[in-house]
């Protein structure tokens, strides 16, 4: 029923499922990356961005516990470091944090994560939760969304230094920082997915578990545009823009 | 029912159970540490512990996956690396394979696991799911052996290089870099459980994490009796010593 693809097959379906389904084409992000957001929706968008960033360490805590293999705990272990920081005020979610303080969040309201609306956690949950639950090749393969971010954030970063007064170079410290950590972390993944993936039903889950992915990060992005673009209607007791 | 224990009851009590319960007492550590062990019972020590150590990594990893708490996670980080290292061959299991290549056994068949005992597999897998599956505070408080580990290590070190010629000051390697580890881990864990077991009951869960991971300990060491001191009856499938 299923064949089996070459690598080469393998990367290629891969790479078309970014194209099809990665979430740099979520017509939030063409209002965002074009100047078309009110400082609101600039802050609601980092808001919720928070949770997934804060989250991202204990999702790949979740893939190490389930790592026999002690090279690969080796190498997993670096995106902690690289989203913890190894001192306060380090790391990728400081940088965050950075940037939800550089757009004009309260910190404190933004770490307690009141303002958050219910699809973002839902999504982000569903994510950790698949790192725990799946097998450890598919819990790799959704970390490929990685492959394509490097893309997304120059657009990102040009776009809203441009368009946005309230959007400085520092605040977007966190999207300087991160496309050489995605490339690398994203190239391993990729070379043990492509190493691993040896039956059609493997490959298969592989597919799915990044178009799984890539759902989670729409999904997120969904909520966002209908909350606070069109119709509008923010989930009760979530993140109210004051303009 | 219960009551509330002042800071300094708490540590007290659970000092007391390291005390009664702690692994440093069981009948097969006199043998080993007095030189009455034969080589094959020395082995079949090293390979069962063996697979403690090699879990150990993903022990913590479940519990980093569960912690809101950025400070603690990366505290709790430390551990990751004392035990997989930075670079292959580093580290603390590594050091563990130094033991076992030392005391004659083979490396790759040590690896495989395929000369456990059960009850090791079921003592250490338990303890995994422990810290897994209860509250963070548990989690931790079942590290808290370690507040007891730096009396056995030096014990054990010396009493080992004195009885067996075959073990060597290289060989107990792991030994010499543990004590600072543990007791920089095992003050960081008694302080956490003092300041954040805060009612009766989770006084109470904390001392019952401390008893269970006594018990997980003890275990391993009734099994390494039964199946190669006495009576000897060897379970089916393990490690069989050549003398």
């Amino acid at each position: 029923m299923t064949t089996l693809h070459s690598e080469t097959e393998l990367e290629a379906l891969l790479r078309d499922i970014g194209a099809r389904r990665y979430h740099r084409s979520h017509p939030f992000h063409q209002l965002l990356h074009g100047g078309r957001c009110s400082k609101g929706q600039v802050q609601a968008w980092a808001l919720n961005r928070y949770y997934y960033q804060s989250k991202i360490p204990q999702k790949d805590a979740n893939l190490i516990a389930r790592c026999d293999d002690q090279e690969l705990r080796r190498e997993w272990r670096g995106r902690l470091r690289d989203h913890d920081g190894e001192v306060p005020n380090e790391g990728g979610i400081a940088r965050w944090l950075k940037l939800t303080d550089g757009v004009g969040l309260d910190r404190d309201y933004v770490v307690s994560l009141r303002g958050l609306l219910p699809t973002t956690r839902f999504a982000v949950d569903a994510y950790v939760n698949f790192v725990r639950e799946k097998s450890l090749l598919e819990a790799i393969a959704s970390s490929l969304t990685e492959l394509f971010s490097p893309g997304i954030i120059s657009e990102r970063i040009e776009g809203m230094l441009k368009n946005y007064d309230f959007v400085s170079a520092d605040t977007l410290d966190y999207f300087a920082k991160r496309p050489p950590q995605a490339e690398r972390d994203a190239q391993f993944a990729l070379d043990y997915v492509k190493r691993h993936a040896n039956t059609p039903e493997q490959q298969a889950a592989v597919l799915r578990a990044l178009e799984f992915k890539c759902d989670v990060l729409w999904s997120m992005l969904d909520a966002l545009y209908y909350c606070y673009v069109a119709p509008g209607h923010i989930s009760p007791g979530a993140f109210v823009p004051k303009e």
